[in-house]
């Protein structure tokens, strides 16, 4: 038996992504079809394979919510494949042209779009994700290297595997695809320090799980998720907007990052909009947590604490405020939130555009729902994930955000005089 | 006395940061003109400051480059000035519209430039680039946090008083400059783990600093500099241009990030090149240090070992090496490349193509000296400094790598179904 390491895999995916760098945008489309095919031929193996994890979810008592989200079925499968082929179909980034001049010397100059080599992914459990996040790194030209959950270990196992082999019979590098899940936590630890063999490390999960990775890794961290995310009510909000988007942003999805968790209502329309939009929110079964302004303009208000503030429920909760000025509720916001979305309602154009300009998250919206904040509805066909950090990329992340860029000069004996 | 921290600091600059980030691209470049003006009006502080570090220095044995980096003069500090004066007048990145479209629900979403918020650097030796950094991260619209060489701490904290004091007077907020060089050591580790407080972190020094920097910081860094540059003599590179591209690459400005610091020749040319190539070098003060096969065809040259394939030599020297094919001389360059910049000097329009595709550089050039990889050269009008690593930015940085975007949505009562 020869010994295998973590490093050895990056290895594998670093030689590889010099091949898969120079694929075309077919074979790369032929590529993930033949992982989509090969998903929905394997799903026998892949229900085995998750049956085992389901098994031993439940005897460690994990909960239904996460035995749900770790279960696949022949749907799911099916699903999973086809959102494969949706990837492969959307425009190819690599070799895109982002500027180009000619230099007074005669030299031509162009700044091109290039894969990063290899992409990271540290994640948790649901298995759909290995297949996604595979499937994103191929189409912008990448090799990937794979650390999910321990809870999803056999069904990501059997996936990759699965990925690898349809890569061969594709005529791609199969080492283009790596996991380090049977290495447990000293995979992940590796891949954090594999600085040089891995170019790029993206964390989906927990706050906790991020925060590992940000403060840990010595490779370059895409940070993801966190959304502690405001709606503002301001003093001229129109009432139906006020309700329509504060529902919207809290109701839709409550579980993902870009649902509302705090909503500021600013004073002078406190006594007008503030019955109503717990009222709505109440009739939607929403329990709103609220200070004394608002428990004394509502029933069945439970009182909210300073940490109300800072709270992402990602449940049918919601933390109200009442605040003096617009400026009060942006202190507020620059305060607590974890600048991923914030929106304003209102009719007032001065204050529309203050909110625009100083509130500093990725994405802040005028009249509109939170929930918006999202690769698709922003037109991208696919979402590596929403990054919260300012570095590289910030907001949904597409295929673009998955390449680098490196400069072609094209001369003719051109020195520097 | 109130007890100082660097955190405090950072918070201070943070607070800055939010009113610099609103300033008009004219109040900025007032304020950097008023920089300026100080400048100028403060030459005897500056240089009364500059002769405690020299004599310090000569103290310490520093030795005459390094003491050459560190002077100040009357002529020097004007050209400090001028510089301040130009970043100001380079266009303003912030608020750039970036990318925007009107979503099938009708609401408009656009991408626009912000600035990142407080940039920390960390840099050594020559006290010009404590106002340099200033400059340029005030241009686009930060605050900056700055921690130098301890050997210019006196130059230093003359010119950051001196900014703070003109930004003061141009009714800027003066705590948009910020020192923590009089933590010493505790204010880099400070400044390298204040994540939340400076959004981003350039490092700019010796190889050892960046890799300290790179591998300690929990703040998002952007590595910059070394650079073990290749050119590769093609088998059928034209003479001339071998000679001039290599002379050039290597003897224009050797102790800089974009010198040559090795020569590929490919088999079959270097019977015909390398006699003259060495001699070229030679004539230019060069020495070469030379595998075998050169030092077969050329006199005085030292023998080359693995060692001499890794060195960043800054200096007058270059390593040689003959490869049997392209092939080997792009995988040379995989294994020993810092991935700055690479140049082949060809004939042939399907090498020049495959060195283009296949070479994984910043910046890669066909018939070109690697010299031109410089943010003046390109155009940028100034230059951050130039990023070897594949996040946010590559190659030469200007104005716009420091900045991140946000997304604005204006809506009129849009909800998800």
């Amino acid at each position: 038996m020869t010994t295998d390491t973590p490093e050895i895999r990056f290895a594998r995916a670093k030689a590889a992504s010099h091949s898969v760098a120079r694929l075309t945008s077919a074979q790369k489309a032929d590529a993930l079809d033949a992982i989509a095919d090969a998903l929905v031929a394997n799903a026998p193996r892949i229900l085995e394979a998750n049956a085992e994890d389901l098994e031993r979810g439940r005897a460690d008592g994990i909960g239904d919510a996460l035995l749900d989200r770790l279960a696949l079925t022949d749907d799911r499968i099916a699903a999973l494949a086809q959102a494969t082929r949706d990837v492969g179909a959307l425009a190819d980034p690599v070799g895109q042209v982002v500027r180009g001049q000619r230099l007074p010397n005669g030299m031509l100059l162009e700044q091109v779009r290039v894969p990063f080599g290899v992409v990271g992914a540290i994640y948790e459990a649901r298995p759909n994700v290995t297949v996604d996040i595979a499937a994103l790194a191929l189409r912008s030209g990448n090799a990937v290297v794979l650390r999910g959950g321990s809870a999803a270990q056999s069904s990501n196992a059997a996936l990759v595997a699965i990925m690898c082999e349809a890569l061969g019979s594709a005529g791609v590098d199969r080492d283009a695809v790596q996991t380090v899940d049977d290495f447990g936590r000293d995979g992940a630890n590796a891949l954090m320090t594999a600085r040089g063999l891995v170019d790029v490390l993206v964390p989906r999960g927990s706050a906790g799980l991020i925060e590992t990775v940000v403060t840990t890794s010595t490779v370059p961290v895409i940070e993801t998720g966190a959304g502690n995310v405001h709606v503002v009510l301001d003093g001229s909000a129109p009432d139906e907007w006020a309700l329509d988007i504060t529902v919207n942003s809290k109701t839709h999805r409550p579980s993902v990052c870009n649902s509302a968790e705090t909503v500021l209502v600013v004073r002078s329309a406190a006594e007008r909009l503030v019955p109503a939009v717990v009222g709505a929110l109440q009739a939607a079964g929403v329990t709103v947590h609220g200070d004394e302004t608002v428990r004394g303009l509502a029933d069945d208000v439970v009182p909210a604490t300073d940490e109300d503030w800072e709270t992402e429920y990602l449940s049918l909760d919601i933390a109200m405020r009442v605040v003096d000025t617009l400026d009060d509720a942006i202190a507020h916001i620059g305060r607590y939130s974890t600048q991923h979305t914030e929106t304003i309602v209102t009719a007032d154009v001065v204050n529309a555009e203050r909110f625009l300009a100083e509130v500093d998250s990725a994405a802040v919206f005028v009249n509109a729902s939170t929930r918006f904040t999202d690769g698709g509805e922003f037109g991208f066909g696919a979402e590596v994930g929403i990054s919260t950090q300012k570095l590289h990329a910030r907001g949904p992340m597409g295929l673009p955000e998955l390449t680098s860029t490196k400069w072609l000069g094209r001369g003719s004996g051109q020195v520097r005089a």
